[in-house]
């Protein structure tokens, strides 16, 4: 409760020594359910986290619980969903300052944000918190937020750590997944964020990984999230996250939320005195908090304030830039002003522009695309709601759309998820749209074929009617100015520019996750593995409906004298585009790997960099895409780490994950993964090494060998080496042989 | 080697008490290559045991080695491949029988097989030797194989022990497996096949099992096994499959084969010496040696002889029954005799009739298709290599086979997989034909759209020119009487009854296994999970080239009457067959079990039972499948456990897993899973309950409550209750709340 917080002057920081155990004990919980605990003895104040990710949900003073809609005005940008789509680092830097200065101007310390999981089923209920299928999209995104946000002295909280990506049995199911998938596609995005933006604060997830709770994962809070990447900052539970206070303390979880009324904290304080809790332990973790308070503290504007058209107009211009125009044939859009203009369905008057649960914001200010429509329309536009906005079926209100339809010119058709399908807490269970909309569809568009159809949701939907409209705008949720976004690119004032951070599948029986979501008795294996998202598709060859990085523009891009150099950190990739219409507009430039041949298991096509670049019309602006050598490397299982495989990679030059335009070959050189031989060894990978090679060869072919069969030793070339050796009658004796395998380690 | 096999009589048992430390650990290796260790102070000989499983493979005498060429001749019966097609246990249990005799006229105690590993991916190089991609299949015609065999007192070897399935990096590789497809598909078989039969021996794989050698696992070995299962026989090693004798002498491994002459015995000995080794343990493995040889011995019959031309006989009779015939339109066969034919392809001449490796029998006789095709033909039959032998293309070749072809009524074009890319050792890389033969293929349809192809091939293939042919015959490998059998199918003098024991997909990509095979770094995910074979693309909705259990035959079945009775040890299903058409023929009456609304992932359709039934021309059987309750259990990973679930069971009863012709329901009583509630309870779980759900309903509703808002309510339903209390400002009490939860169990 903001009451609470007493913000002293900042000219002398209190120290662990300076605190009681008890009074540390209480510094790394919440004194309720919104702030940290403060210890008026010493001088320390507490401070605010609030909800995020995408406007300040500060609830309203006195309300201390998890109360959703009681919260003070903020501006409502576009959930993570839509931004993802921009493509845009720079315009979510901007987003992520204006946060800032909304976090300043209510007295937050921290905003609980951004939300970077992986989208690894298209039925995962928080997708629309979340920003795309691939983790360099995500970890640049999340890196740009954090910028913006932490630029203004208001902490982030990088959330949630880790595998959380279904909202079924979250607070216990265990995400099973393998080393490589955790790695490189869950963690992936996580360490950029770390690593390049230093997030005040990490928020730890409800669930538990490979059976471990993460509040309380020494492997994923310590070992993999400091040592490894070296963060600097807090880690917080999520709300409610903490299993065992203790343990989790342990393993690296700095601060509990909300307050449990000092019932964990007394749990700290008896473990202490009974010795089984090092008393050191606790004084890191205090240290963390003492830290934040710290910083926020100094970083405090009491009389800061917003300017708050500049905001809405700011949520205008982010909505617009994330807008996916899928589809556009014949050029059905933009529409001319005053051309002959149809709205139907209720979601153009009532919008929906966030998703449900602890990121709900109350917005200052509210669009409808209908009311934008008309303001830029140029002549009347006739509405029929078509359905009401619970998505049941009205007979009389089809009728009625069904006539508006007929009479029009162009048809702009909205439909969308219903809000309370989609939100925190739980997944949805198809990908459909209601039923009484695809109806209505089926009717509009037979009666008006001139349709173009506009989407409001916030995780994918089956696209039935996809062939028989001329045109589908993916409008997302777009926050409290989305209603003009839509307006804005609908009448071209706006050209699209988004692109689809997350595959749109033809069924949901194609996805990757299909058979392992969410699991069952609380555990769901991760069997898709390394192939999520457009890695799926593209390693089975599954025909999809817009593929991952697909989004069109008003204007025509070429590509052309593709090349890529090498570079001591890894690779540089320039292109030319030209933009060959007559519209200003921009492309995103997507670079996508690939190495054949390789030793392991890799995606077609993996995403390594990409650039948004803006391309006045008829002129040709180079895009440079540095792609990082670290984003080269898998990661080894045998050697836990991180490894660049040498040889040439293939690089794909395109405007989405199937519409590649050029491809180029980098050779790179590799990191050194020498397994050294051993009696483990196959006969196979023997006879391969230059010096022991030769040796067992030679032994193998010894007359009356059975070895010297070819087809027996094809057959048993995955023999280990030491058991062969233990065979009755072989040419090979176990003393001999693991001589030359010692010298064939000692001399390579 | 058998001149080191000595058969005392047998008026004298010897006994564990009898022997020496050495003696003992001498007695758990072999002798050789292929015999146990004779022990001739105590009267004890040795015994053979040698490959299997789809025939004798016995090295000539001295040969002590895994050389596979210089066997003694024996019947080679049709690979599994071909028997699990045959769905005709019956049949199974007569080729056992041969088995039998063909041992005992050996001398051979133990024959290796049969090989009831999963057919998990399609390019498993050893899939020829296996029966089905399910496990009931596998399970019921591996217990016909190993009930046949030992009715002569010859032991079975059931093999592999287990999930070993695939070839690739097989001796070290860990299949990882999650509890339930574990259970429910890759040890369902071996389960059914340990109780319903009673092998004597059971083989351990190479391969590791969730990280454990399968040679060393006690949980496999020993509480699977023999507690669970009530297994009474003795566990031999693959041949090099031990890794350390000692740990898996303590798991359960009772042999090691062949011998380590002597070096491993010795490790076993001085475990025991130094108190490491229980020498209790080893004497559970020596008694269940002793056992063995000692039933060995007392079946031997040393002047034992077998029917060769019976045996080729039957293998005749048995490889027709295993011809699956894909497709027939418009009555394309049977052939009539006198027809005009050609006959194209060089397999049609040099036959392929099993797989390479352990399994590889110097058969007695061996019979073409191009000869015992002329030989019914009843006119001049022109041959047309078409393409070299080892599958190379050849022009000259491929000309005249297009020539032939033009010339004649009907074409019967032979295609196959070459016999060096299926072997025991490695795993095929694709699932194609030659590029030879496909180009031939072509070319021969082109030339004569009446051509009828005839597959030999161990391991599915795809089918690309499936439509434009008229018939398909699927002829596997269909050992040294297939060519009879071939003639057989094509001119009618059998009718075909065989049906797919694995699905034929349209693409290597659309496959369960696909991006998870064969793993990497001695590693491989099951992540598909129990979604293998008809089971993912069912799931999924793929579409196939000729689903599981699919097969023609040359009349037509009608089903009517289905009726299911539920019976205290299952379910019985009746069903009246009626053969309309004009031949007799046999009909392979499937019944697929579903539980809609199931608490637990479930494919859409699980084989439960099967019968082939044969019916005369123009009449009608009732053909009766009992599904055993055990059958219908899932394994509960909660409670570690077969558990059935409760509920209304859809029967699907089907000539194919895709051509169901009846459903019907039967309701079953369920086992009890009741878990008790605990702070872990979810919410949504709590309020479930009669007794605690009122309580704690009221609780959260209470004034000013936060949870009285039922948006608020859904969201969090799936929070533990314990961490709900924790909450600030929540309605419940923490010793309140466990006290209801205590009475609510206590209550149930």
């Amino acid at each position: 409760m903001t009451d609470t917080l007493n913000r002293p002057a900042a000219d002398r920081e209190v120290r662990v020594a300076d605190l009681t155990l008890e009074e540390k004990a209480s510094l790394t919980s919440g004194a309720s359910f919104w702030t940290t605990e403060p210890i008026e003895r010493v001088g320390l104040p507490g401070i605010m986290l609030t909800d995020g990710p995408h406007g300040v949900r500060k609830q309203r003073a006195g309300a201390d619980h998890l109360g959703i809609a009681d919260s003070v005005p903020a501006t409502c940008f576009p959930p993570a969903v839509a931004l993802g789509s921009s493509f845009d680092p720079e315009l979510l830097e901007r987003v992520g300052v204006a946060l800032g200065e909304e976090s300043l101007a209510e007295d937050v310390g921290v905003l609980l944000g951004p939300g970077i999981n992986i989208k690894r089923s298209p039925l995962c209920g928080r997708n629309f918190e979340y920003l795309s299928e691939d983790p360099i999209v995500s970890g640049v995104m999340g890196t740009a937020l954090v910028r913006g946000l932490q630029s203004q002295g208001v902490g982030a909280s990088l959330k949630h750590f880790a595998a959380n990506n279904q909202e079924a049995d979250r607070m216990r199911v265990s995400a099973d997944v393998d080393e490589r998938p955790l790695r490189e596609i869950y963690l992936r995005g996580f360490q950029r964020v770390v690593q390049d933006a230093q997030p005040w604060t990490v928020m730890c997830s409800y669930n538990r990984l490979n059976g471990v709770y993460t509040s309380e994962d020494p492997w994923l809070l310590t070992s993999v999230l400091r040592d490894e990447w070296g963060f600097e900052g807090l880690v917080v539970s999520d709300w409610g996250a903490v299993n065992h206070r203790v343990t989790g303390l342990v393993a690296g979880l700095d601060l509990e939320m909300p307050s449990s009324d000092g019932r964990t904290d007394a749990e700290l304080v008896a473990a202490v005195r009974a010795g089984e809790l090092d008393e050191a332990a606790l004084d890191v973790a205090v240290r963390r908090n003492l830290d934040l308070v710290h910083k926020a503290v100094a970083a405090a504007r009491p009389d800061a304030t917003y300017d708050v058209d500049a905001h809405h107009a700011l949520a205008r211009e982010v909505a617009a830039a994330s807008i996916v125009l899928l589809r556009n044939e014949g050029g059905a859009l933009p529409l001319e002003p005053g051309a002959s203009v149809a709205v139907v369905g209720e979601l153009a008057r009532t919008p929906r522009y966030q998703g449900a649960g602890s990121s709900l914001i109350n917005p200052h200010r509210l669009d409808n695309a209908l009311d934008e429509i008309r303001a830029v329309a140029g002549a009347e536009v006739p509405f029929a709601a078509g359905y009401s906005a619970d998505g049941t079926a009205d007979a009389a209100l089809a009728d009625q759309a069904v006539a508006a339809a007929s009479a029009a010119g162009t048809v702009l058709l909205f439909l969308g998820v219903p809000a309370e399908l989609e939100s925190e807490g739980f997944d949805r269970d198809d990908i459909e749209l209601p039923a009484a909309q695809l109806e209505l569809a089926d009717r509009v568009i037979a009666a008006n074929p001139n349709t173009v159809v506009v989407l409001s949701n916030g995780g994918v939907v089956r696209l039935p009617f996809a062939d028989r409209v001329p045109a589908i705008v993916e409008g997302w949720l777009l926050g409290q100015a989305g209603g003009g976004a839509v307006a804005d690119v609908l009448y071209g004032r706006v050209n699209p520019s988004g692109r689809l951070a997350e595959t749109i599948p033809h069924r949901l029986e194609d996805s990757p996750a299909f058979l392992d979501f969410p699991g069952e008795h609380s555990r769901v294996r991760y069997g898709e593995g390394l192939f999520v998202g457009y890695r799926w598709y593209d390693a089975r060859a599954i025909d999809v409906a817009y593929p991952f990085g697909h989004g069109l523009s008003y204007t025509d891009f070429e590509y052309a004298d593709a090349s890529a150099e090498a570079t001591a950190d890894g690779i540089d990739v320039r292109v030319t585009v030209t933009n060959t219409g007559d519209r200003d507009g921009a492309e995103v430039v997507q670079v996508y790997s690939a190495l054949p041949g390789s030793s392991v298991v890799r995606a077609p096509r993996e995403l390594k960099g990409f650039a948004k670049v803006s391309v006045p019309a008829g002129e040709s602006r180079v895009a440079r895409v540095h792609l990082r050598r670290d984003d080269l490397a898998y990661w080894d299982t045998r050697a836990d780490a991180w490894i660049v495989e040498g040889g040439a990679y293939e690089l794909s030059i395109g405007a989405s994950s199937r519409d590649l335009r050029a491809t180029v070959s980098v050779d790179v050189a590799g990191d050194d993964v020498r397994v050294p031989l051993s009696m483990h060894s196959s006969i196979g990978e023997v006879v391969e090494d230059p010096i022991a090679g030769p040796v067992i060869r030679q032994a193998l072919a010894a007359e009356g060998s059975f070895m010297a069969d070819p087809a027996m030793f094809k057959m048993l070339a995955s023999f280990p080496i030491g058991r062969l050796t233990s065979f009755p009658n072989m040419p090979l004796d176990r003393d001999e042989v693991e001589r030359v395998l010692a010298e064939a380690n000692a001399r390579s």
